[in-house]
C-alpha cells in the first residue's frame, strides 16, 4: 500500500570525527522517501528551491517515489549546519536557514489524497493537522514526528494534532518533556491519554522502543564498526518502520514488530556514511543480511 | 557446579528519589552471591566487622551460600554511603570507609580451590590475581569485574590479572577508558587482546552486551514501573549471569545469551527496592516469569 511522507527536504553542511561536507541533500522527507522505497510506494510532498537541480532530484529517480508533490519555490532551499561532538551522541545547530520552507505550506496532490500510510515529519504541528485535513479519506495509519522546539513552541497546536493521529515518533527525552514524566512507563501512559495508542522511543545508539498498552517491544542498536555521520538515522529509522507496515499492509503487534527490525536497519546503514550516501545505494540482499544480524543480535532460548 | 565469589560485604547508607535508608547489608559480594544461589551453590570470600551480627548473616541462611570463607576481624565493616540523582542515572559517593575491607587479604578455604567457576568482584587487582594463586586448579570460567579507579591507579596490575581470565565485566564507560577506543567494537576487540575473550559491557538502563570475537548479543533493559534503588544492579546482574552458567556447567554462545538474561533478570528485580529487600525474598516463579518477559520484550518475526 502507497505511504505519503511530508516534510522538509534541504541541503545539510555536516561536520563529524570523520569527515566535513559543505553541502548534501538531506531534510527528514528525503530520508524518510529513500529509506521507505525499499518496502513500499511514496508521495513526497515539500518544497525545494531554484538551486535544487535535476541532480539532486536523482535520488528519487528509478525508486517507486512519486515527486509530484515536491514543491518548487523562487528562492533558496533550506539550509542546515551543524557539528557532531566527538563521540556523536550530541550535535551544535551552527546555521539554520529556512529560506522557501519558511513559508512551506503542504498542498496535496489529488492523487496523494487517499494514501492509506501516512508519516507527518517533524515541521509545525499546525501544519501536519493542515495535511490531515486535506486527506479524503482517514488513513489506515498515521504516525508523527516531532521535536522539543514544538514541544516548547506549540503545545496547543501539538496537543490538537495528537489527537488524531496513531503513533508518535520521538526520542526519550522529547517523550519525558511532552509527558512532564521521568519514568519511562509512566511517560507512555500519559501521551496515550494525549491520543497515539502506540509510542516509537528512539534510543540513539540504544536503539528504540515500541510502546503499546499492553504490549513493548526493545530492539537494541547494532554496533557498528563505523559510524560517520548520524544526520538523517531517525528518519530513515522512520521510512524504514512506515515502509514496512505500507508493505504488510496491517497493522497489528507482529507487523509492528518487525518494522521497528526494518526501521532499526535502515537506521543502522544511514550512519555508515555521509548524508544518503549509502542509503541510495543499497542492495535488497544487504537489508536482508542486516535484519538477519538483528535476530542473531537478540536470539536467546530459556 | 559450585561457584566462587571474592569480594566486599558492606554496610550502604543510600538516597534515592524514593527515600533514604540510613545502614542496610549491602557490598558486590552480598548482592552477587544472593543473586547467584537462585541458580547454583555459592562459596563466599569476604571479611565483616564486629558490628556485622547475626541478623545480617542470615540474608545467606536457608540458601546454597557457603560462608566459611567470611572472615571476621576486629573492627568496623566497610561502609559507603551514597546519593543517586533524580533520574538515578548518577551517583555521588559521600562516605568511604573501608575499615577492615582495608585490609582485606582473601584466604581461600581448602574446599573453596577447586571451584569450577570463580568471579573475582571488585577489589584491588592485585587481591583478584593473588585469589586466582590460591587457586588447586585452572578453574573452567573466571570471570572479573572491575572499575575506573583501578584502571586509573592500578594498570599494571590490572594487566596482570586480565592475562588470566575468560570474561570482563564492566560497563562501557569503562571498557572504553580500559581501551583508549571510543567505539565499542574496536574497544572490545583491544580488550580481547589483553586476555578476556568474553565481554560483558553493562548500560544501566539500557541493558547489556555480550561481545564475543565472532558474535554480539544485546539483552535491552527492562522497563520498570519503578525503580527504588540502583544500589548492586550490577552486582545482582553479575550474580544471575555466573549463577546460570554454574547451574549449565558449560560455557558456549547458547548458555552465554540465556545467562545474560538471567543476569538482566536479577538486576532488574534488584533495583525494584532498597537495598537486597527484593532480592532475598524471590520465589522461583517469579524468576521464571520475568525471564519470559525479557522474551516477549526482545522476540520479532522477519
Amino acid at each position: 500500500m502507497s505511504l505519503l511522507v511530508v516534510g522538509s527536504v534541504a541541503f545539510d553542511a555536516v561536520e563529524t570525527p570523520h569527515g566535513k561536507i559543505d553541502r548534501m541533500l538531506g531534510g527528514a522527507a528525503t530520508y524518510f522517501a529513500v529509506a521507505a522505497s525499499y518496502f513500499a510506494p511514496v508521495k513526497l510532498v515539500g518544497v525545494v528551491g531554484d538551486d535544487f537541480t535535476a541532480r539532486d532530484a536523482a535520488v528519487f529517480r528509478g525508486r517507486p517515489i512519486d515527486t509530484e508533490g515536491l514543491e518548487r519555490a523562487s528562492g533558496k532551499t533550506f539550509f542546515w549546519s551543524g557539528r557532531y561532538s566527538a563521540d556523536m551522541n550530541d550535535r551544535t545547530t551552527l546555521v539554520t536557514d529556512l529560506n522557501v520552507f519558511g513559508e512551506f505550506n503542504p498542498k496535496l496532490p489529488d492523487r496523494y489524497r487517499t494514501a492509506p500510510f501516512l508519516f507527518l515529519a517533524n515541521i509545525h504541528p499546525s501544519l501536519q493537522l493542515n495535511v490531515l485535513r486535506q486527506m479524503a479519506r482517514k488513513p489506515k495509519l498515521v504516525a508523527l514526528d516531532t521535536m522539543n522546539y514544538w514541544i516548547e513552541r506549540a503545545p496547543a497546536e501539538l496537543e490538537m494534532v495528537l489527537h488524531e493521529i496513531d503513533i508518535l515518533v520521538i526520542n526519550d527525552a522529547e517523550a519525558r518533556q511532552l509527558s512532564g514524566e521521568h519514568n519511562l512507563l509512566r511517560a507512555a501512559a500519559r501521551i496515550q491519554q494525549m491520543g497515539p495508542k502506540i509510542l516509537v522511543v528512539k534510543r540513539g545508539e540504544h536503539g528504540a522502543m515500541l510502546m503499546q498498552k499492553d504490549s513493548i517491544f526493545s530492539v537494541p542498536g547494532m554496533t557498528l564498526a563505523k559510524v560517520h555521520d548520524p544526520t538523517g538515522a531517525g528518519d530513515s529509522f522512520a521510512g524504514g518502520f512506515m515502509g514496512w507496515l505500507a508493505k504488510a499492509g496491517k497493522v497489528n503487534d507482529r507487523t509492528l514488530r518487525t518494522a521497528m527490525v526494518y526501521g532499526s536497519v535502515m537506521g543502522s546503514f544511514a550512519v555508515e556514511r555521509f548524508g544518503l550516501e549509502r542509503l541510495r545505494r543499497l542492495k535488497r540482499p544487504e537489508i536482508t543480511a542486516r535484519a538477519r544480524q538483528f535476530r542473531r543480535l537478540t536470539q536467546f532460548t530459556l
